[in-house]
């Protein structure tokens, strides 16, 4: 294998298959990074047990070489030390070849790298995907689809099947919730020009894997496929390959969990509702487990309150921009709730509650796609 | 104790003392910061065994009114609730009022905290500094000779005297020394209009002091009143008074470690050195104490290499300016190199070599205010 390439795309093709790649990975060959030259371009490879990752470089974009390939080939290499090397090489282009020993130079300027090289035959193959449930959608949508959920799902091991995502597809709508157990958050999105036959459910995506494929995706309105099988997902954009491992089990009914009734809704500025939480937190972060209290006041305010009887307590008033129903008095995790307002991009929000005791729903004001349901916390 | 201050200027100001706070302060009232009201302006002081800072607050700067004070009093607070809570305030100022149970009421728009304050009483004095050994530099100046010494100093409680940096002053000019017994920094300044018949030696001052003092001050050239008695040296900036407590015990004599003799004298592009150790450190950080092997190649070539078995081979070279002496072969801790190599803000280094066995000596090659001494390591 020999081939000359562009150091600034190499590097950002690197950095993409490199989040796949784990530092303490079981099995050696998966700690490298497998790149093949084939006679349009490179690809390279990186897989641990949970996500797989191929990025292709072709040969030329447009009238751009972006790879000149002298003899094609593969070779594996240890990614923790490939990916700085490359990063901190002098020149713009850099000269990759392979001998029989699998032993790579690297040369680039006045800086030549001789790294041993491990087997390629024995990196696994990229899971199987056959053409199954597939669709398509746009990637600044799907990283709103991930951003708005993958908040909110357990970092606990206990209930593994929590730490990932459901995704569902119903009548052309693309379900998407994530849930601790104590706060759930769910957006949907029409998919178009989607075979609104296809319908399916229970498949969730770790959220760990679909927060790695939201990072090397950018923010465009290019079109991404999506293939779900029975234990892979399967996300195809330009000269990228996503793959994930599902998550086995059952998913929790989650429908059923939502309230249908309230007996106090109220609107107020999401902003400024984020900041008084923010500051009621300042004093209930520590072993307080961030118990925030909420009180109505008549029907224009809203009371947060938050006391550390050795630190102290603070006070903070939100005007209420509708208010409905019964006064209201409620204790709540305020970290759960601010993790929710930060990913809702509507000036208002709309919270119904039904009594202080019950799960309580919180919305963008101004929109229907998205959902928030939160646990109340027992204080006396 | 009442007033009305500027919200930013508060932050900024109680930032800077809390670099005196430790959060594991071993008496609590060390983790207060202490607020005084005068009649013209707030003072805030934080401090520990080693650092005591004082910042004031004046009530008028120019035109700007930065405090308003309705009643002067005192009071202390716990920093880690107070920094984070001034910051993130709703409005651009903050009333602040004490109550006779030391209970501090905050309020800043729709927010208010009442957090339960200290005696101020029992919040240790500042120490005195009598009128000793004084002189002035600029702050730009003072923040160089921190940032070209500081890095040097030793991080093992093994020898306590060698995490400090020695000052001496000789002639009208300080120098600044700071050694881990492996390598040497030393940077040495001209004062101007000092007392020339000002000497000292033997005041050591701790890095981890100077290297705060240098973060809270900004790269002007207004002067800065340096104090230094037995056991405390002070600084004093505008509307600063940062304190730090000198090292008990005698600094190594340093000078006569510098050897005067060179066989092998070689002048590189700084920019071109630090890059092309840093890469060959890429394959020797892990476990292998940052050895890099350099030889020369005739009088035009610098070859350096570093080898780790099991990954690979890095071979650079780097051409020489100018080469004087005999060949050269010899190892080194490329990190200490490179260390030194980013406070040195010259184009071109002189690197002065005694023998593959003997510190050697790295200079910038226009300027002869700064020295840095390397110890080679064995590899055989």
């Amino acid at each position: 294998m020999k081939f000359t390439i562009q150091r600034d795309v190499f590097v950002q093709n690197i950095q993409h298959v490199s989040k796949a790649i784990s530092s303490r990975a079981t099995m050696p060959i998966l700690s490298g990074l497998k790149i093949v030259a084939f006679d349009d371009g490179v690809t390279l490879t990186g897989s641990d047990s949970d996500i797989s990752i191929e990025a292709f470089i072709p040969a030329e974009d447009g009238d751009n070489q972006l790879v000149d390939i002298e003899t094609p080939g593969s070779i594996v290499l240890q990614a923790k030390y490939f990916a700085d090397i490359i990063k901190k090489l002098p020149e713009a282009t850099v000269e990759v070849s392979v001998n029989e020993q699998n032993v790579t130079k690297i040369i680039s300027g006045s800086s030549e790298f001789n790294l041993n090289g491990l087997d390629p035959d024995e990196f696994p193959r990229l899971p199987e995907v056959e053409e199954g449930n597939s669709f398509q959608l746009k990637t600044d949508l799907l990283k709103a689809l991930i951003k708005q959920t993958a908040f909110a799902v357990s970092t606990a091991e206990t209930r593994p099947i929590l730490t990932g995502i459901h995704w569902g597809m119903e009548n052309g709508t693309l379900y998407c919730t994530a849930t601790d157990s104590h706060r759930l958050a769910m957006r949907e999105a029409a998919i178009e020009n989607s075979n609104t036959d296809l319908e399916f459910s229970n498949v969730v995506i770790p959220g760990k894997s679909l927060s790695e494929l939201s990072k090397i995706l950018d923010d465009t309105e290019e079109t991404i496929d999506v293939t779900v099988t029975d234990n892979q997902a399967l996300f195809k954009a330009k000269n990228i390959l996503f793959f994930s491992r599902l998550l086995d089990g059952n998913y929790p009914a989650t429908k059923n969990m939502i309230p249908s009734n309230s007996k106090t809704t109220v609107q107020v500025d999401a902003r400024k509702l984020l900041a008084a939480i923010e500051r009621a937190l300042l004093l209930s972060r520590d072993g307080k487990n961030n118990v925030v209290n909420l009180k109505s006041i008549g029907e224009s305010k809203l009371e947060i309150t938050s006391v550390t009887p050795e630190v102290g307590k603070v006070t903070e008033e939100v005007n209420c921009d509708a208010f409905e129903g019964e006064e209201l008095r409620i204790s709540f995790n305020g970290k759960n709730i601010i993790e929710a307002l930060r990913v809702i991009e509507s000036t208002d929000v709309s919270v119904q509650f039904t009594g202080a005791m019950s799960p309580f729903i919180m919305r963008p004001a101004d929109r229907d796609y998205m959902l928030h349901l939160f646990s109340p916390v027992r204080t006396y």
